[in-house]
């Protein structure tokens, strides 16, 4: 079963779900050139299913070896990343000063949706190159930007991030890899980094390791760490590859999932030190990994989005193409596809509705990015900021949590097959398994939401954003149009209790910040469930607008319904869960240490 | 990290949650001594820890292999299969007459939980011979019974149950294995079962098989369907074993869970056909099926309980000991459990409560079963029954649906180690994946629930159920303990809600079949979660009645709080999903096939 871009979705999620459009023509997108999105999209399906698809199943299956500190990849995945960024994939968002396509964020948004659809270990290793050239144009020095970041922007070179250490995950500041000063003004890097992904691997020549570390008289905790770089080979002043550094690969873990991905253990100084180069300045390190963040959490929303939508084009076909019994009221011999049933609509109609959701989300997001550092205005640009530092937790968190759900539906939808491993289902839910955690768990995400993004300027980004929602509901309301059901309704009470529940947590964040803490997982969902519904219904107008050039607009209208229904009808709920249930979740250890 | 059954909750659960205590006392349980519970599970609880828990991983990581036609299980497995035979725990709810320890169904049903929660591969072999042993019992003829019953309930056989064909899933009817009547009585059966658990192994000398096959002149459908005894191997006049039947695994499935569980392709008649024994009478197999399919789909349920109690401990065991961050407000130097954080006091506080909702609603199950057949009054006998028949479905898939959400928590809390296979929590979810579909995937449990279960007698089930229930909650409300917090009224909600949604459905069952059947799911989520938060209020009052020596009474008050808070508060969104949402569900069409 390859996969198939489903760019008429992506192209009105895009343009107008998450205002691509409004905002190419009210300048914030500077002389992008809007008509190419479809071409790239297309190209990007394309290249995916021929090449990537394919493969997704080989890399489980094979998985990586480590062999004497090298680690192999499956059977053609070396061909395949080269030929992916020859094809210039890797550089599409990338600056046009180091060779970089200077595409628009949201356009390398869609991209990494359909590589991670297609191939989510794959497109996982650009996601992390990605992350380094950022924190590399932001904070390197010329020197190093001169030497490093065309070939990572190119693909030519891959990149890591290295933060994680054994007593160091969530709590960043408890690392302990030491940097020491070399007289050249290199550092010599000694310590062990675990979970790092790509930390080896043979689809390029060399690799450049960003490594968070901390120096000899560091302060304690984040504001002690430094980030330094630091290449797999030395690279020589003309640019040719020298000797080799003292970082390896010294072990690879045993997965649930992503198994074609490199999880590797990486040791340095075993000969000596590794030789790093300091990136920004010394104990700033973590600011420079800020920067990044979004961007980084962005990505692995993404994921969610394609593993969602790649069990959704599974789980659809089986279900046009497995028969099992009769539609109701159909008499005779022979059996129907078992997409005649209702409950099996119901489970592709949740897969693709909550899909959809996540997927504005995400590209709303980037677009609140690309018009932060796009726009000309100030203002705009540090209100896009805001927007996007608001969405990104939530683009993260309900997107990875939906990416399992999705694909856990899917394994539903094929039945005892879907327990197979041939089939392929199964492989979705686990590879899925690792995207609510990596890149800050989404438990980590929903406290970010709620104790940095909600409670920043006392609400104003979320106030700001509920009145556009409102708007959104206004439009279905006046729209009459009978195919909407209930959604007008269903929005509004959604937003009623998303600002009811914001100003709550609001009121408690510092006055009693356990109560808000304990609340703010469902916060996200209901957030998400909320946000997702008014850009669909919004999409539904739209695409209402558009008439039949965009398809059926009459579809889009019966999957916004289905969201507000199913999905954003759970506001009221989760907004007494947070509200109600602080003392119960704050009185706990009564009941989990009795 | 072992497992330990939680005997107090058991306990609570047992007796006063699912009304043990009660139905002893009014004498529906005839002279079962009620004191020998206690000592029952602690045995079976210790057997587990020592036996079968250690056992749990090593399956997992060897699995089975198919060696010329032969099933070999994981290193250890035989022994202890023997070993767990030999203590009589295949025993315990047999019929006496046949060397059975006639115990009731429901304190069977807590030492299922505990071996599936110990080692859920290796308690699905006996469960199948649950299931072998109730249709031999109840339509097999005196004869076989001879023969298979006794070693049956010993366990010195197992038992397979082989419906499924690789056209016949859910849609049984549409089987296509034949039967042919030989001269000397028995029959010969020709065709190919897939998915048939344990169809072959070496933890026993012989296994009996039970087989759904269609005699040539049979009727289409399920009404052609007859059920054969098919021993491995042929059992002399004296009880030997004799030659080798015409039944063979000829392929094992590569499964993303249950690895040490064998799931084999059974060819019958390349040897001219397995000799086979009418159970039961021609073409009445389904009834003979039906009959035991209860009992059956109770014990997946207690499957989803018993992994979602396993991957719980794990967590809880995870949370106190890992270290990253502080608490709230407290400062310096070091490190707190994770377990002091508010979000992950919610995930453990999570998988709790609705672990034990799901234990006390399989328990019922178990309790409504047993008076179906045990008390001597035949209306209360009838009502017994009637209850047990509304509650499976339930316990099938409410069970089943919160085992994988709770395992999918218990990877969530431990991190990244939580994808890294070694740590074992990655298994719990791998093998709890296959609870939902198998018995009759949850969308035939939510669907038998609606158009059989709700539908009979015009609903009179469930306005009994819910009686029941709104006293709990009287019970609760006139208890004035505001540790129950909004307990009281969150359930009333809950009541509510279920009744509505019930009285919807009920009009539309037969008038609006497709609506009834878009909103079954929902409505099974619905049940369960109005259900379990009011039979945890019960365990929490009866834990008050009965003071310091059920444990800390507040704990359980505290479990049912945070039920109703988060779990049946969604009652009221789940009956809009059911009765607003039908009419986008069977307009799906638009949106999926467009």
């Amino acid at each position: 079963m390859t996969y198939r871009a489903p760019i008429n979705d992506m192209l009105l999620a895009l343009n107008h779900g998450a205002g691509l459009e409004a905002a190419v023509k009210a300048g914030h997108y500077g002389d992008f050139d809007a008509d190419i999105t479809a071409a790239v999209l297309e190209e990007a399906g394309k290249f995916a299913s021929d090449v990537l698809a394919p493969l997704n199943r080989v890399g489980d299956e094979h998985g990586i070896k480590l062999e004497a500190d090298k680690v192999i990849t499956a059977p053609g995945w070396p061909d395949a990343y080269q030929r992916w960024s020859a094809a210039g994939w890797n550089a599409v968002s990338g600056p046009e000063a180091f060779g970089g396509q200077g595409l628009p964020l949201a356009i390398n948004a869609a991209c990494t949706e359909i590589w991670s659809a297609s191939n989510i270990a794959f497109g996982l290793c650009p996601l992390l190159t990605l992350s380094a050239i950022e924190a590399l144009d932001a904070h390197g020095s010329a020197e190093l930007k001169k030497i490093y970041l065309e070939k990572l922007i190119s693909g030519e070179w891959t990149g890591t991030m290295q933060l994680t250490e054994p007593q160091a995950g969530s709590d960043v500041g408890a690392l302990r890899t030491r940097a020491e000063r070399a007289p050249d003004g290199s550092y010599r890097i000694k310590g062990t980094k675990i979970f790092i992904t790509y930390g080896d691997h043979d689809m390029t020549d060399n690799i450049v390791h960003f490594v968070l570390a901390r120096l000899p008289d560091a302060p304690a905790g984040t504001k002690g760490i430094s980030l330094f770089l630091i290449p797999k080979l030395l690279v020589n002043a003309d640019g040719s590859l020298g000797l080799r550094n003292d970082i390896y690969a010294s072990g690879v873990e045993h997965k649930l999932g992503m198994h074609a991905s490199p999880t590797c253990t990486m040791t340095m100084g075993d000969k000596g030190g590794a030789i790093g180069y300091l990136i920004g300045e010394e104990n700033k390190g973590m600011q420079c990994m800020f920067t990044m963040m979004n961007q980084a959490r962005l990505g692995v929303g993404l994921e969610g989005v394609g593993i969602a939508d790649r069990a959704y084009q599974q789980a659809l076909a089986f279900a046009q193409e497995r028969r099992q019994g009769r539609a109701v009221g159909k008499a005779g011999d022979g059996s129907d596809p078992i997409i005649v049933h209702p409950d099996v609509k119901r489970m592709l109609m949740q897969m693709r509705a909550l899909t959809a959701a996540a997927r504005t989300i995400c590209y709303a997001t980037a677009v609140a990015l690309d018009i932060s550092v796009r726009a000309k205005d100030a203002k705009v640009r540090s209100e896009a900021a805001a927007r996007g530092a608001l969405l990104t937790p939530i683009a993260k968190a309900f997107s990875t949590d939906i990416g399992n759900e999705v694909a856990s539906l899917g394994v539903q939808v094929h039945g005892g097959m879907g327990f197979v491993e041939e089939t392929g289902a199964a492989q979705h839910l686990r590879d899925a398994r690792i995207t609510p955690i990596y890149e800050g768990t989404n438990g980590i995400q929903s406290i970010d939401l709620v104790t940095r993004k909600l409670a920043a300027n006392g609400g104003a980004s979320v106030w700001g954003l509920l009145g556009e929602l409102t708007s959104i509901v206004k439009r279905v309301e006046a729209s009459n149009n009978p195919a909407f059901g209930t959604t007008g309704p269903k929005l509004r009470d959604a937003l009623a209790s998303l600002e009811r529940t914001s100003k709550w947590l609001l009121e408690r964040v510092t006055s009693a910040p356990n109560d808000a803490l304990a609340g703010a997982t469902p916060y996200l969902r209901l957030f998400g469930s909320t946000l997702g519904g008014c850009m669909l219904a919004n999409e539904a107008l739209a695409a209402r607008d558009l008439g039949e050039g965009a398809g059926d607009p009459a579809r889009y209208v019966t999957l916004a319904r289905f969201f507000a229904e199913n999905i954003s009808v759970q506001a009221p709920s989760l907004e007494r869960a947070v509200i109600d249930s602080a003392e119960a979740v704050n009185g706990a250890d009564a009941v989990l240490l009795a």
